[in-house]
């Protein structure tokens, strides 16, 4: 792709994203994103014959996980790593994405796939941390536990958690795997 | 309200939450969701003005959290009232209304006191079945893993939870506050 449709693209992505964000799915047509982006509404349908196509790129461009690089202490790891995770929530608007996506997925089957990616990529470094402590169901609920933690308030209480209670909660599952510090 | 009107209201409330689950919030229109209901669109204009009171209403009249009645074991009551908010997930399309609350409420602010109406009243049994144990932050983050574990699967992996894993979560928090089954 050359570099002037690559920027093409990148604008008209990120425009559909704010539009998305900023006014909900009704708002998600060509001729709004057009506008917003600051091209022709023929340009769009060249590239996007239909809205659903313009909506799966615009959250695959946008789904870029960020992660922390494990140092070896499985609880500051934890900590950290969550802590990105709340980074991006308030920075990047993630938890705005994940709201928008879980909802959509109901009525646009194609963005599954892309839910189900960023999901799997977003826990990829909890599942990793705890993996040589746990296994199957337990490894299952330490994951859900401590992602659905931060999930779940930011989704559904409207508030993106504090480190000390991303803390908190690493504590209680630690103490629950029977995990203790090594000795320094 | 005389019982005419309440049947009128009832009905238009539930097919407004039915078009909303099934073909989105484009589609809750006072025309779509007359022809669902089987009245005029006047009819829902004058119980109704504004989309967004339909919305709002629709909700409220969704929102009747069923709850376990705790028996006195912490860890079965733990397991039961969880349980009991899968069986609303699968049998009353609970997860479907809370994705559907989420996205909305950034976009229909007088949403915002529905979902957190919801999200107290669902977590009331949780939190209090762990009040006598944990205090702060403890208690903040053991009702966030236990419910978050459930939300984020069901919303975010689109997967309601097993029981096995529900038990597994249970056990998990149990241990990691230091709980032990009292003697028979």
């Amino acid at each position: 792709m050359d570099r002037r449709v690559l920027r093409t693209r990148n604008d008209v992505l990120r425009a559909a994203i704010q539009v998305l964000f900023d006014e909900g799915l009704g708002s998600v047509t060509h001729q709004r994103v057009a506008d917003v982006a600051g091209y022709s509404k023929a340009t769009l349908y060249a590239h996007w014959p239909s809205p659903d196509g313009l909506l799966v790129d615009a959250f695959t461009s946008f789904v870029d996980v960020h992660h922390h690089t494990p140092a070896g202490d499985l609880r500051s790891d934890l900590v950290q790593e969550l802590c990105t995770f709340r980074t991006a929530m308030l920075e990047r608007r993630v938890d705005r994405a994940l709201a928008v996506l879980v909802d959509l997925t109901a009525t646009v089957p194609e963005l599954i796939a892309v839910r189900e990616h960023l999901v799997t990529e977003g826990e990829r470094v909890i599942r990793g941390l705890l993996a040589p402590s746990l296994a199957g169901n337990e490894l299952e609920a330490a994951t859900l536990m401590l992602c659905g933690a931060i999930v779940h308030s930011a989704l559904t209480h409207g508030q993106i958690p504090s480190e000390e209670l991303i803390e908190t909660s690493v504590d209680l599952v630690l103490r629950g795997i029977g995990w203790t510090e090594s000795p320094r």
